[in-house]
């Protein structure tokens, strides 16, 4: 079968106007579960993008929130016992009340057993969106990859095609990186989102920012059209805080204005967006 | 009786400049024992403004610290065990030293059960002061109201007068919102504050922080002085640093240096309360 | 035996610069346990000045990770009972593997006993570097100070000549302050680094987060080095930074610009160091 892949693309961009309409009149309620580093980071993202992030990470309210919430998002950059907790009855409560969730594994690895044994048992909850990176990404599918710490060391366009093998947990993969690559269980090829800047790895917590804001527009769209949202988000105001702010610190405050002033005319002159055959 | 309240606006300005003067001279020492959002950004509102803080949270250590400190500031926001036992040696600790201490009961309400028992619990140690948004105020009053995670659904113009039947449990009741209101015990009106801009609520923990600021004051006033310094502390600096930054992140940015930069004359300037009288 | 000053400063000047070189090319992967406030301050800080960061405060991971690190950093701001688990782990996986590590006691003295237990047992690890602020130092040393919470009622000139009494435990100590002094077991002057802004102490956790960049400069140097290098670093981005921005939100980012801006050239052209005999 032809795929006629300018159409697809077309059809994908109006999907993602449509989807950041609702999640701006819809302001999801995203219980998040987070680490230390992240949490005010994180929060306030979802704040200037327009979601409205509750971090209830105890095991005594986690099932309780997550039911009500719209969408969760759990991630694993500084566990404990109590998070631990909390997380799988989080992912539980969404599972059984079909809420969409994502997982972000921080660490993810050969030498983080402890949590990597969490994210497994996560798993069995089916998220709807694995995102990570892709060193995160390549050793959930069972390589033995040499990271260094949370940071990855491989190229998520290396990792894409393998990305397929985690559909046994998940209908769609996220992976962030120079490119970002969004993998989805029904689609024939990879969604490639371009833009961004180079700083945004050198600010701590942008990745784990993108795992809360793929589960606010989840809450308004499909799985993979919000992980498309987010990494667009994010693209865009990376790349626009950058021309304004070439340096860490400032950037960092100037991409927290552009994440909260994309509306839907910038969103339609700066997606970037193109999609790659998948040879599995 | 009648109260000239004209007179009485002109008394409680007076005693918030008194205090002011008192505060910078004090540097008081906050114990502060918080969420993990708030953490970094409330200690850093406290020390701009020119409090001391220390977040002790554990719970080997909570109670000989609240024994030294000039005040104490508890908020629920992400609360776990070990912290949930610190509130309490904490806040009983202050109450038996006499020390002010302020009650922040993020989420309080019928979803987020655990803390709501955790703060019934706190509250039998009689805070000097309850703090909160208007959703956590109308539910510790006893209504059931729809909240949206820890983010007010209700206006605090709307919940003073109810936050009267708080007086069980404290002398003093503080409401933000869009504009801010304090009750007292010994008041026949509620204490309005104006300021501030629309973006304070769009950056994660200023109520927190605000929290955090109250019982920096409480350490030189009474309760209710201390109430109206923070609540006229934060609307001025909100209100300026709008006018420089009107953007989120710049915004957060412009925040903490009006934060820092305010002093006696500014203070005179910009003060903006009024009184209303309540009908209980 | 004579010392000529002159010839030994110029020795240690050269000595940072090559660390400097040395550290841009490594990129240490530091794994960092530390408290709630700095988490993800000293994070940015680790990634602007150009290590990786990674905050793994569990006892499940923390030996594990300990081993694959570059070096560990362990500061006792907010410490619960799995994290306090965790740093003994860490510490002890550290002198095993005969990797760098700091410690940084924040808090220790005659108030917060609890921690100052902990940081009495992590000291028979033999931390490679004791890095505090004056109050802390001299509680180290025995003496009965007056802290106020967390920060340091004692100026940092008059306690590094008592801190070689804590070369029992460690071979350097390093004092934060208006100046900083780093003591090392066999040199007979105190290392002095001048320069910084009175706005640090007024930024929150920026202490923290020269712990944490000591122990990735201790990943490429001898810790005199380190300790050195991290001070410097920080003296010239707090001088530099304070020119741009004097006051204390703005001066926070272009801080964080400046760890990230410094290069050879700067470096060569800012330090101020000067070495002061010891009499003991």
């Amino acid at each position: 079968m032809m795929i006629d892949l300018q159409l697809e693309t077309q059809h994908i961009k109006q999907a993602v106007f449509d989807a950041f309409v609702q999640f701006k009149a819809a302001q999801p309620l995203v219980h998040y579960i987070t680490n230390s580093v992240a949490a005010n980071y994180a929060a306030n993202v979802l704040l200037a993008a327009g979601a409205s992030p509750a971090l209830i990470d105890n095991p005594f309210e986690a099932a309780q929130f997550a039911q009500i919430a719209s969408s969760v998002s759990i991630n694993t950059g500084t566990p404990n016992t109590e998070q631990v907790q909390a997380m799988k009855l989080a992912a539980q409560s969404a599972t059984t009340q079909q809420k969409p969730w994502v997982i972000d594994p921080v660490g993810y690895g050969q030498i983080l057993t402890w949590r990597s044994q969490v994210v497994d048992e996560l798993l069995a909850f089916h998220p709807s969106i694995i995102r990570g990176n892709a060193s995160e990404i390549s050793a959930l599918v069972g390589h033995q990859t040499q990271s260094r710490g949370v940071d990855s060391t491989l190229h998520s366009a290396d990792v894409y095609q393998q990305a397929q093998l985690l559909f046994i947990h998940t209908e769609c993969v996220a992976i962030s990186g120079e490119s970002d690559f969004i993998v989805a269980k029904n689609l024939p090829y990879a969604i490639q989102v371009n833009g961004g800047s180079h700083l945004q790895p050198r600010v701590t917590a942008t990745g784990c920012a993108l795992g809360a804001l793929i589960a606010a527009y989840a809450a308004v769209s499909s799985p993979t059209i919000a992980s498309v949202c987010a990494h667009v988000h994010f693209a865009i105001a990376g790349q626009l805080a950058y021309l304004k702010a070439p340096s860490v610190g400032h950037f960092n405050v100037a991409f927290l204005d552009e994440i909260e002033q994309l509306n839907l005319e910038k969103l339609q002159q700066h997606i970037n967006i193109q999609l790659c055959l998948l040879t599995t």
